[in-house]
Formats: C-alpha cells, sequence, structure tokens
C-alpha cells in the first residue's frame, strides 16, 4: 500500500532522522560576517570595535585579511582585571595566535564546528580559506554559539 | 502488515518529526548549576568569581538566593573601559536589575528559554522557580547557549 501524502517511511528512527537532518547544514549556510582587527591595533581601539560591533569575539588579522590570532571579552577582562592600560599594548599580546585558534571553513558541517566549540571551549570560530599559497588562512566568516541556537529555534519551528 | 523493526511511521514530514523532538527537551534536562554572587560583593570580587568559576554570567541574589540582577563579561568591560576602579564599586552598580532580568523555569521547553537568547540577546537565563510568598524568584540553575550548543551535537550524534 502506498503511504497517504505526508506519510514518511525511511527505515530510520526518529533519532536518526534528527541526526541526518542536523548534520546536514553546512557552516556557510548559517556563520556570520567576521568582525576584524589589525595585529597593530591598540587593545583600547579593539575593545571600541568590540562594543561598537556588539561581539564577543574579534579575529586578528594582517594586511588581505590573513588570520594572525583571536581575542575574546574574556582576553580583554583579564587585562583590564591586572590593571594595566588599555592605551598602550597592542592587541597581539592578548590575543590567542595560531596555530592555537580552532578554525572552521564554509564547507564544515555545522554539527563539527559545534562540536568544536564545546570541545574548546569557545565561544566563535573563525570561518576561514585556506590559500593557495601555503598556511595563510583568509577569514571569511564568524561562526558562534548564537549561530546554533538561532539554528535550534529554526528548526523546533519545523522549517 | 507490522513495520519492520527500526520502521518508523507516524504522518510526520522529516521536519516536524525534528520540530517535535526539539520541543520535547525541557530546560531542567540540561540546565547547568547557577554562579551566584550576593548584592553586596564587590565588582572585584564577583570578577574573581567569574574567572575562578570560567562562566560568562552571574547572578546577583540576596539572603535566601532570591534573584535581583544578572551580570555578564560585558557589564564588566563596560567598567573597565571607563577606567573605573573594579575595588570601589558593588556589583549591584553594573548589574541589569529585575525586572529587566529575561529567565526561565525548570519546566520550560529548551526551544522556549532558546528563543528568549536569541530574541533578547543574551547568552545565559537564570533558572528560576516562583516562590508561594509573592513575587521572588528562588535562582535553582542557569541556561545558555552553551547548553543548546552541547544538546545541538548530541542530538547530531542520533542520541
Amino acid at each position: 500500500a502506498r503511504p497517504r501524502v505526508g506519510y514518511y517511511y525511511t527505515g530510520k528512527s526518529p533519532y536518526e532522522v534528527v541526526a541526518s537532518k542536523i548534520r546536514r547544514y553546512r557552516v556557510k549556510d548559517l556563520h556570520s560576517r567576521p568582525v576584524v582587527v589589525s595585529v597593530e591595533t591598540t587593545v583600547y581601539d579593539a575593545l571600541i570595535t568590540l562594543f561598537l560591533e556588539d561581539v564577543g569575539t574579534l579575529f586578528v588579522v594582517r594586511e588581505g585579511g590573513f588570520l594572525e590570532g583571536v581575542v575574546s571579552r574574556k582576553d580583554f577582562l583579564k587585562l583590564a582585571f591586572g590593571g594595566q592600560d588599555f592605551r598602550s599594548v597592542p592587541v597581539s599580546v592578548i590575543m590567542t595566535r595560531r596555530p592555537h585558534v580552532v578554525t572552521t571553513t564554509p564547507e564544515e558541517s555545522v554539527w563539527e564546528a559545534a562540536r568544536k566549540i564545546v570541545i574548546h571551549e569557545v565561544d566563535a570560530l573563525p570561518v576561514v580559506e585556506p590559500v593557495a599559497s601555503g598556511q595563510d588562512l583568509l577569514v571569511v566568516g564568524r561562526f558562534s554559539k548564537t549561530n546554533v541556537t538561532r539554528l535550534f529555534v529554526e528548526m523546533g519551528e519545523g522549517r
């Protein structure tokens, strides 16, 4: 007998249906635009950017938009806590540097990127594309817990 | 004919299967323990708690564990940015106060709580239980984007 319209018969358990749907999304489907500052920027100016753009994480790049590091609210707070002057310190002093920065790519699954966020206990990942010339990574986006939370809400709406 | 074991036949589209599964989780199934400070705490001591507990949001309570406000990394950074002395200011000066604090409850769906996080642009919600005696809210947990991200990762594993 043919199933009625709307019926559904795949041999998968509900858990598998959910898992396979979750794993189908790609980072490129939902990442945000990156907010970047130059390695020469002072902590003070970087903090202004953080507030104006209202993000929790900045990506630090050199000329051409290539990733050098990542700086988070927590890094800024550590400096403030130590009583250091924001104006005299370049952002490169407080950032996490490559190769210690965890990254994702546009083609990676959202599930895999979310796993990296959980495992490495970070709020956001730079979305990068390798450049033909070698080790350089071009920053093309920002993928965060906010993107995952928004997707979760949309999926709960049946979209 | 009976479906084979593992088969599945409910009249729901895959989107509906995912949506109904997502909406079934309750906040009490996965929230974290709350990290709280007293309203009399100085910003300096609150910041120490923030670092020691490694959370992004503290809940500010009065005696008995009743919610008075919420303070986030962003609130601390604003103060640091203004150059104010951390030691002299009580945390109540920089916190978001009730009734402006968005809350959730143990019985609320994770989906609804995640929606509140997205709509109100916050990182975490205090999980509260109303107290018989009136307007007071007892803080019993912390629900954040991290909880949503962890659940998303687990669901993608087919659990």
